[in-house]
């Protein structure tokens, strides 16, 4: 039997109840990543993980590489093992970090040369170095190094071509030097904006034939429309039986529309980076803890949820920790959102297993924007 | 019966094990109170506090008065409430933060007229203030206002005779104005770097009368010999079945010597402000997490230690989320050095209720110095 299997159950429409099998357990898909840029989830321990419902955690490759470097965390059993998480893990390639984070990197046809805003140290990423890395690093499911860039405004239509084409030449390249048996690369589709390049990235990626498929080059500000369209033309040319991640989105309204075209997890830093900031998410929509009128609010944020925050802490407390950037109300306002997200995502899961997906879409979208005025945004 | 006991029981040279009865239940002394300043221990829950072994928590009254306020506290339950910690709590009186940090402060015989460095705002404390305020805040043990200055160099005379008086004049008016029975109001000892000041101070406050009494002014930088002297003459006036509380000490080592001495109960930011620059505390003595030897060290802190940072979590990781400014590695490790603390605590009670404490305190220091240099320090 194969290390990491991937079942495809109930389908409702586009949407798609799975699961995935690996070598530390299932993930329930749809499904959530938290990020964990340095080899942790913000002051967010693997207990509180687990009793928040997450099975399955995201790494920053860039980050771990630059520090503590992938041989430590090989040393010390690696990412499981370091960060003492037991369940399903996800690596990016750094491919993002690279074209997106501000240091100096020059990209050509070997790979991506940069130094490191640590030290000033020179760092070269390939896609082969992106395989060898993840490899260290020992995460159930790994990603093909690509090179992507935002969409130029106007359009750059050879600019477009040039980075398809090269990120089809890297995921070749990234497939050639795969070794672990107990891993799955994922191919990755771009295109920028034109559905007619996404449908032939997705085309010729699915040529070269992985394990699973991601989507990247989403959620940069394109509105929900344009997102949806580019979305669904990633996904069209792809198996059904493979399955499909979209990268680094979203909010709790984005996961729900990519579930309905049939994506089957996500990671992102909304529930986390927004918990910081004290915007936390209910069935009623988002509520910014900052605000005035929560400043004596004894009632938990939300009363039917059983997470940390909400078992113990009033609105009032947690808008004073956040005010005073106490990190006990970063904690508890993210271990909220994230078991908000857990809650989502088994909602979508069995809506989808008992055939009404349309009619829980429908029921979540009008409850979620109904008590929250357009203002009061969580994104 | 009173709403709080304090029940003296073995004692073992000047070192004291005892009881405090409060209305949010034990403490058992010598005890030691994590720093919670604005009503959080710095990441950590309740939950976690009480798993380390924490009894008793203290919170900055100047902190909590100007954010959210001591209205707003109260409304919500006291502090007791607000924070969601159930067992004793402890609140200073202000008095320090107002004279030493930076901030717009002029004393009189009335009190301390200071603007908020939050929003400039005009604040007054005064030693009723000072009590109404920590009477709406809830705690169980609350504090005199006192006119603290850091030991001029070089000393004048006059000037702590001025605030000798005018402690213990402001001390009788605070006696004068409490009126919560389920509270103690506790004297505070000062008096300088004379050891004469402190004995006179101590007995004139005892004259005053109140259930126990805090030695404030200490831990700022006099020998670890000047501070035991002043320590002995600060107690050596008061009747031995009232407790006795030193403010804002120390490091372990601190800790003991001020036991022998007939300290009952301490607070002080060392275990979780050193926990957060990755100084944690073991038997041997305390090791620094930065130090590149733990960089692939795959052992925990300290492998006799069942904290949740030694039950699931290397040196390498804590010392690589303590690099990279990590929550996470501030909590653990924060948490592991609590928990040393609350070890260290409960290991003095038991030898001094076997009548031991000599031996003990010997064999600690010889460990905590022995296997650790003089440069490795903590503090």
């Amino acid at each position: 039997m194969a290390a990491l299997t991937f079942t495809l159950g109930a389908r409702d429409g586009a949407a798609r109840r799975g699961r995935l099998m690996t070598p530390h357990g299932v993930l329930d898909t749809p499904a959530f990543f938290p990020v964990g840029t340095f080899g942790a989830v913000r002051g967010i321990s693997p207990a509180d993980l687990l009793g928040a419902g997450v099975q399955g955690v995201l790494s920053n490759t860039y980050h771990l590489h630059l520090r503590p470097g992938e041989q430590v965390v090989r040393e010390l059993g690696g990412l499981h093992g370091f960060m003492g998480w037991p369940g399903p893990m996800l690596t990016d390639s750094g491919g993002f970090q690279l074209h997106s984070l501000d240091h100096l990197a020059r990209a050509d046809e070997d790979g991506v040369r940069f130094k490191s805003p640590l030290d000033g140290s020179e760092h070269f990423l390939s896609p082969e170095r992106a395989v060898e890395i993840q490899e260290a690093l020992g995460a159930d499911l790994i990603v093909c190094l690509d090179h992507f860039e935002p969409v130029a405004d106007p359009p750059d239509p050879a600019r477009e071509r040039l980075l398809l084409e090269r990120t089809l030449r890297w995921a070749a390249r990234c497939k050639a030097v795969a070794r672990r048996e107990d891993q799955w690369l994922l191919g990755i589709v771009q295109g920028g904006g034109s559905p007619a390049l996404r449908l032939e990235s997705a085309r010729r990626t699915a040529e070269i034939g992985f394990s699973g498929y991601a989507v990247g080059g989403l959620g940069l500000g394109e509105s929900i429309e344009q997102r949806s369209a580019l979305l669904e033309s990633s996904l069209e040319p792809l198996a059904q039986d493979v399955p499909r991640y979209l990268m680094g989105i979203g909010t709790p309204e984005d996961l729900v529309e990519a579930i309905a075209r049939g994506v089957d997890w996500f990671d992102c830093v909304v529930p986390t980076r927004n918990g910081r900031h004290g915007s936390v998410f209910t069935p009623d929509g988002p509520l910014n803890l900052r605000n005035a009128r929560f400043r004596a609010d004894p009632k938990p944020i939300d009363a039917s949820c059983d997470c940390q925050a909400c078992s113990g802490f009033s609105r009032a407390y947690l808008r004073h920790l956040i005010a005073c950037g106490e990190a006990l109300g970063t904690r508890l306002a993210s271990l909220h959102n994230l078991q908000f997200y857990m809650r989502l995502m088994q909602d979508a899961r069995e809506a989808i297993a008992e055939a009404r997906f349309e009619a829980w879409r429908s029921a979540f979208r009008a409850r979620y924007r109904g008590a929250s005025p357009a203002t009061d945004s969580a994104a």
